[in-house]
């Protein structure tokens, strides 16, 4: 058994998306003490920014004529996409930044298709647990309603595109207990922040069960 | 005057963008021939992957503390910010990737916030035409519908959050004249071409009288 476990976060001493799935993978680890777990952390090793260019203008160009940088790149993304398509279970701790996709988990998709083609559903059956954080609120009839831009991305990428089996565990307000002017949610931000932890327990057991 | 004009596309010689893009800025040039164009490539010029979180945790660091790395992020993320304040007008030529963002364009939209502030309207009152194209078709009733994870984020950012006085020319189906499977779309294709095209006359007289 492998579990395949992808962090976004820029900021890995203080993650949210961490600190939930932390708690899922130990759900899994101790229902299968001796299985591996591979891990691609994107925030403190990103991908480089050409690698995709390279992969995609190497796939036009016959192979002997490809340079160096392009052979790399081809071999990049080959190999995100077998870590992907080899993983039995996954955990994705992905962050919403600037309203948007994490930019190290776009490049991250990019070069998974482009490695492991764009029809290919690499993760059809094998279940996967994505924990998204944001640090306001989203919700509906919350100011910023509609502005979280991430987390349809990443499900349909996941579940539509891969068809993984996805449980979605979402925390918000993960800004509310340091931020300035976010005083009055702080009780949501906590009564959240415990139900995310409380879900990702089951989660992670889920996981293991499957 | 200052026309800022940025490019996302990663195959900048077959860019259907490009090519909508360059009619409106040729409009733009005819109106104001002695006006400077500044120009920012960022799928053949890509930003560092490391730059936004070096200039994330610089801003968390006492100024003597900094790394010399955190220090260019910091002065390039104000650089990127500043060209975008400095605009008197702005056309933007964004590809659909992937279903999604371009993940070039996401990681400049990270670094020109951390630069100019997350609430800062960079762009307020000033007018901007966004070029986008997608390969397929994601209207109401084709099979991709709801698939475009991409203009939505563009518009959030350059309407909603910097405030600009946003035109959308959007073309779909680029992909439609040489793609197998998609001859029956080929007519359809051409028309949304043509009607670019036009439109891009258009938004670039419009930018241009503004």
């Amino acid at each position: 058994m492998n579990l395949f476990r992808l962090d976004a976060s820029i900021l890995p001493g203080a993650s949210a998306s961490a600190e939930i799935a932390d708690i899922a993978e130990a759900e899994w680890t101790a229902a299968h003490p001796h299985a591996t777990v591979t891990r691609r952390h994107l925030g403190t090793d990103p991908l480089p920014a050409d690698a995709w260019t390279l992969a995609t203008t190497a796939a036009f160009t016959p192979a002997p004529d490809r340079t160096p940088a392009q052979r790399e790149a081809l071999a990049l993304s080959a190999a995100l996409a077998e870590e992907v398509q080899n993983a039995d279970a996954a955990i994705l701790a992905v962050p919403l930044y600037n309203y948007g996709i994490s930019q190290h988990f776009k490049t991250w998709v990019d070069l998974v298709i482009a490695g492991g083609g764009a029809t290919t559903p690499l993760l059809k059956g094998t279940p996967a647990v994505l924990v998204t954080t944001l640090g306001g609120g989203y919700g509906p009839g919350s100011p910023r309603e509609g502005w979280d831009h991430s987390t349809p991305y990443l499900e349909r990428v996941l579940a539509d595109l891969w068809q993984a089996e996805l449980t979605v565990v979402k925390r918000e307000l993960t800004l509310a207990a340091t931020t300035p002017g976010m005083e009055g949610l702080r009780d949501l931000a906590q009564q959240q922040h415990s139900e995310a932890l409380a879900a990702a327990h089951d989660a992670g057991r889920a996981l293991a069960d499957h």
